[in-house]
């Protein structure tokens, strides 16, 4: 039996894979219509907001990693910003909203083809609220950080750049290639900024 | 005649556009097997490099503004990370290799539903060469810089900033969105950084 590539999304022909003139690498492309249906990378836009010192953390209550702690993130949408996507995500997530936010870190997860675009700033009121997605809003201190249940990587490394940043005289933008799964000892290709 | 939104890549089959359930825009939902096609922004990848004070540009040899002058930058592929991506177009379009990437700048096109990642570095032995993509590469001092037949506003924006970095003593990563089309006055707005 043959592999399926699937079907075509503009004709609804079945799809072959191979690499179409002009380019060099394996793409899904139609064998009705030549149509290419090019696959890249996601981009997650989520923010670390800050209230009196504190971190606010959002235990998820959907797969994957549900139970486990994260920063308010997700998928962006077409025709928004990266800044809007992020403060959408925290209202979203936490029913929070955000002040002044400003680009903090990109870390690209080459494994699972995304992009994280991190921005730091205020959570208004230091309000947020659990909702459908969130099980759970806490505000923590360094010292309490829940570093065994932290949902995801990027997340870990996001909190830790942040905690330390207090220590640097100017403002940095981190950036680096997170290459672990969840749950896995944290690998990461830092570049320098 | 109803408007048709394709076909499912998944089944075959015909797509509606409807919310899904559980979410709050408009998707492209497969009418047989509930499959969402869900569709996010492009990460467009690319770099400055210099060499000797200059910097390189390519002429454009494909539309969107063939003819215009640009800087190395397309599309991300799946499995790679933002930085392997910006040195790979360098060497796609310009036969450039690229030495002390660093973040420089993230923009935002909404209009459009495009990110750019913006690196900084320094071109191998000043070499590039043109191909199919490029008509003509050159190096140039700002003074010389074709500030009227720049392709994209990403590029005049990515430009400006960093002709203008030698003022600053802290390295800083701009961040912003961009909404005019090309040809047009630039509107941007920056965000801190």
């Amino acid at each position: 039996m043959s592999e399926s590539f699937g079907f075509c999304e503009r004709c609804g022909q079945g799809m072959s894979q191979r690499v179409p003139e002009g380019d060099n690498r394996l793409r899904r492309v139609c064998d009705a219509c030549d149509h290419i249906a090019y696959e890249n990378p996601k981009t997650v836009v989520g923010c670390l907001l800050e209230w009196q010192g504190k971190v606010l953390l959002c235990k998820r209550a959907i797969e994957p990693r549900s139970g486990y702690w994260t920063l308010p993130a997700g998928f962006m949408e077409n025709g928004e910003s990266t800044i809007a996507g992020a403060a959408r995500e925290a209202w979203e997530e936490a029913m929070a909203r955000s002040d002044d936010l400003s680009l903090f870190a990109l870390y690209s997860l080459p494994r699972i083809s995304q992009v994280y675009v991190m921005f730091q700033g205020t959570l208004r009121d230091g309000y947020a609220c659990a909702n459908e997605e969130t099980s759970e809003v806490r505000l923590f201190d360094e010292a309490d950080i829940p570093w065994q249940d932290i949902a995801f990587p990027v997340v870990t490394e996001t909190l830790e750049r942040w905690f330390e940043r207090h220590d640097l005289r100017v403002p940095v933008v981190h950036c680096g290639d997170i290459t672990n799964r969840p749950g896995e000892p944290l690998e990461i290709l830092r570049h320098p900024s």
